[in-house]
């Protein structure tokens, strides 16, 4: 193993960690039940449990809790590939909603489609978790940017 | 007072309770402590006071509950121009963050900005309330579309 | 052969069509040099020349004349999964610019994410062809919307 | 009048005389007849009279013609709150499209939302002039960043 594979396995796992440590400081992610599924350079998927705590009116998942799944995720996929001395904020967000949020739990799925200095660009994808079913519920495409950790 | 002016109180009237309903059976509100400022025909206010239990890793309302509040109003907006026999679903949203969200409670206001049968555009913005102070935390451009109620 | 097999192939080759039609009377497909590259269902890939005509103040493609790519391919690839008598319409796009629009020629490649009877939602990408080269140059994500042929 | 006034009158000048510069070295702009109408500190007007060469299949103006025009009038609006040294590019926008765009010009209105140091953020309206007759066409959400002029 050359040092350059060990200092890039380094590297992922330290950046794994300032992930996590990023999700475990997130309050909201508590109050609404959201679990860590997997973090990898570029990727993050999250689960939100499906509970009378977070829907709308009709019983569905809220769109907003739909949401704060997937822009954590995609945060969280940015945060991934940057340097340990940079935070990362959403600059904005589009999210389309293709069906409601039903099923045993929802799981949102962010890719980074661009890494830049400045600015990252990642892709969400939100499906429902039934059983062996997964149905697309929603998808986001937003943009992050990397600012100095205070 | 002429029996159209009347018909149109009632139809406000009766508009303005549909809506509060639609808003009362969103348990995620009540698990954020969403709380209505003010419901008229398209246009909503919602106030979500800060609180630990609704932000992100420094402190900072999370942007999710940030689009809750604003997509909820925006719902809501649309909602209120509405025939009764139609529902209110979120097509798409997208949502610039402007400022972290701080002070002692977050308000969207939302504007219906085209209403059509089928497809209504809502503008909402998010402000910071702090004592007398006020600052632009967020703005949201939504497309919301009517379905048959069930 | 069955006859369903005809039927569908039949019905591939009547949408086509359709889409085919729909792209040659867009005069401003002509004014920019729009070429046709693949149409099929659910999937469209339009071309763009680059030349001095389309181009900003940096002598890059217009982010206007990307976004009339990614949204005209966008919106036949919706077509072509409409029945004959529907029109389709763009209700709102997010486009993001990854890269400058460079190279001999952009790419757009639409795909239907979900197509509904009312709304259609759709990912559009764009790249910069440049001999054997590619690069990604913006990311799309468009709802469209069936309207009744006039 | 103050050295301030005066110095802030021929910061406006030398602005407005930037951003008049960089509409015209967008050649995209000849190729579709887009015209100035205003440029202020923070706001840019900018109008597309409506022709044939700018048309969908319907006759209405095309989608990316009207984004074309908000675009361009966004990204200016942005570089006029903009020190000298630097230059703008759309990060992303998102559009929604109200009404079919007709008449006899489309006119772009883009104020500023929030001017950052890095992300300026700007709202831009689309609607028809048609004689005394105005009707809202589009509404954008755009994000531009500030970099270095090359």
């Amino acid at each position: 193993m050359t040092s350059t594979t060990h200092d890039s396995a380094t590297d992922e796992t330290a950046a794994v960690a300032r992930v996590r440590d990023t999700l475990d400081r997130q309050a909201l992610l508590t109050t609404l039940g959201v679990e860590v599924v997997e973090i990898s350079r570029g990727r993050v998927v999250l689960d939100l449990p499906v509970r009378a705590a977070v829907t709308q009116q009709d019983g569905f998942v809220h769109a907003g809790a739909i949401t704060t799944l997937a822009d954590t995720a995609a945060g969280a996929a940015a945060q991934s590939l940057m340097p340990a001395d940079k935070n990362v904020l959403s600059v904005e967000f589009k999210m389309n909603l293709l069906s409601p949020g039903v099923g045993e739990r929802l799981r949102a799925t962010a890719t980074v489609v661009r890494a830049g200095r400045t600015i990252t660009v990642v892709s969400a994808e939100v499906e429902s978790v039934d059983g062996d079913a997964r149905k697309p519920v929603a998808l986001m495409q937003a943009t992050m940017i990397a600012v100095d950790r205070r």
